[in-house]
């Protein structure tokens, strides 16, 4: 069970906001906050490098922290500025060559899908998107039916910024395996919102963010990259960290996933991205997913009641993310009305998930993300809210 | 002139610690500090986006900051995690071809040399390395010497990590610009110890970091890149931010610098960077350029007169970083018997300038880097531990 109570006095702003953003950047808990400002102190105290040092325990115990909430082991995670440089460094290590095939999902994220274009521009190979079954879900069997000897990369967002889809990772992940494809997830909102276990999924490579469910800072991201494969793969781009200057005419690449780092870092958000892994490990993935699937599913329930709303999202068992649309009001409207009345949510647009988007003639929709440490009030405050923006 | 006792008083350490570490990590001033916590508290009362939203002013006008600094316009100005990746975004987007040239110097960083050895590998492409003058600055005519219709890239650190010596940034520029060669300046121990102008020294790019001179914070970097320059470079990778999905087949680059950058940052890092360069600008690069070489010069003479002691700095005109060895002493032992008297220095190891190194036969070499917050007393300070080291 989650303490509700506890939690949400780890989160001051919640007793002043209903909060409700969390696909988009969530409340961080106070022990977060805390993290970087005391480290912010001891670097003006006593350096940058000396308070490196000084932390260098509790830094390296964050690719530990991530590791397990990954089910992953430390040498296979690497921090990067963003969920994106995280999925880009990846994504440009692997080598495609003219007429390889990448495949990917209809609502993949616009981030990847403009670096498949690149890519396909500088190399030939061709983006095949795989269609999805009658829930909206990537759908298995085309899927099967579309792999040949030239898909060399299946790359899939888990959870797509634009609504309540969880496509089935897990089950891609067994197609991938079986044909010995590498396999890319971006879990950029799945992760810190529900159980991600890697091995269970068999992706190769998985990237993620700080921001958003897992209440982490701005400014942080991670790569896992699994063991056989990291040994495979030479990044795009280094420098001596990644790959130490050995002799003068070579460079040794590191043996774990850290040769996709640089060597300079943000200290301060990475002990405050360890905050907020612990902090969500000692709740538990298990009762978070629990909880945000309650309430979003609450959340759904009124909007359907609703006159004029039509509720967007996808999949068998939706997530935290819930979209709507409601006629006669313009989805920035419907955020700026919501926001006058102290409930924080967002908006999606079109062109973060362009070929979804355009299969179904969607226009902005409203995304209103719950947590757990949301409360069924908060939930039907912006119920309340959005029925009164109704007409009687 | 330098108000010296309020600029002391803006660096509370500065009261406890004879800190002579700037060319790693200088001590933030308060303002940067102050800058950072309040957008990290705004963070968690509002939430991560409404914070920057909130900002947005102020987080443009650090663009303008960086480009008065480096004497630029903003649209050639882009914010990175570090300046390792803000050069790799250059660097890396420049198409090579089996038998094109890199030419570079003998003090090169090891950071940028790896990437050359990875390109050289992919490529073909070859490095020649330039030599050094009896100054052991770049040899200005031997570069001239080298240049031929295969050169397609001139980079050069300006400051090298390891010691003193001032590279001919704008005599290089000349040559470049002549020649019609990209040049690619790695300013990272230059920009905020010494004035940087590019039209001045004519690079094309160049990159620096937040916290060494510059005082700002750990995990900040940047690139400016001269506007017609710009539009030929597409970066090595992109994401929506960069380049938007502008229809399904298509992605449109930003015209803007900002074409290298990813949509999510660090905002709480970038505004303190925006600070720290405020604070540099408030107080003058002329002022600070002139007070950084006295203090420097100081040191040297200091050392000069210690028995055991060999300053190994190189160039004409020596700036903010003084590196020595001392007889029977190991580098490392020396940081830490001075850290123990509360004065903070550091240490360069050979790897970190393979060539150099090699060429010098330089051990670990111990690097003490003024910068204009310290006094002359706190440089006696340093003089006088070493000399109690020292054989009587």
């Amino acid at each position: 069970m989650i303490d509700i109570e506890r939690i949400r006095a780890d989160t001051p702003a919640a007793s002043r906001l209903a909060y409700l953003h969390n696909a988009g950047a969530a409340l961080m808990p106070t022990a977060v906050v805390t993290a970087m400002k005391q480290h912010i102190d001891l670097e003006s105290e006593i350096g940058g490098y000396a308070a490196a040092d000084r932390e260098s325990e509790r830094l390296d115990a964050v690719y530990g922290s991530v590791a397990r909430l990954l089910n992953a082991s430390p040498e296979e995670i690497a921090f990067m500025e963003n969920a994106t440089v995280a999925w880009q460094m990846a994504f440009y290590a692997l080598p495609f060559r003219a007429g390889d095939r990448i495949l990917t999902a209809e609502a993949e994220y616009a981030a990847n899908y403009v670096a498949f274009l690149q890519v396909a521009k500088r190399t030939g190979a061709v983006i095949d998107v795989v269609p999805s079954d009658a829930t909206g879900e990537l759908d298995i069997e085309a899927l099967e039916r579309m792999i040949d000897d030239r898909v060399k990369l299946i790359a899939i967002t888990w959870v797509p910024t634009n609504g309540g889809l969880v496509n089935p990772a897990a089950a891609i992940g067994r197609i991938a395996r079986a044909r010995g494809i590498p396999y890319l997830l971006d879990a950029c909102q799945a992760v810190g919102q529900m159980q991600v276990d890697v091995e269970a999924i068999g992706c190769d490579m998985l990237s993620a963010t700080g921001r958003k469910f897992l209440r982490g800072p701005r400014g942080t991201g991670f790569l896992y990259v699994r063991k056989p494969v990291l040994q495979q793969l030479e990044p795009p781009m280094i420098d001596h960290f990644a790959a130490p200057w050995v002799s003068r005419e070579h460079y040794q690449l590191r043996d774990d996933a850290r040769r996709f780092e640089t060597w300079e870092n943000n200290y301060t958000a990475r002990l405050g991205l360890g905050a907020a892994v612990d902090y969500a490990l000692a709740i538990g993935l298990g009762p978070i997913e629990q909880r945000c699937r309650l309430l979003a599913g609450r959340l759904r329930n009124g909007l359907g009641a609703i006159s004029g709303i039509t509720v967007r999202d996808l999949g068998d068992a939706p997530g935290a993310i819930v979209s709507f649309t409601m006629e006669g009001h313009e989805a920035d409207a419907i955020v700026r009305s919501a926001a006058a009345a102290g409930i924080t949510i967002g908006a999606s647009h079109p062109s973060s998930t362009r070929i979804d988007a355009e299969v179904r003639a969607l226009p902005v929709v409203v995304r209103a993300s719950p947590h757990y440490y949301n409360t069924e009030a908060e939930i039907d405050r912006l119920i309340a809210h959005l029925a009164g923006l109704a007409p009687r």
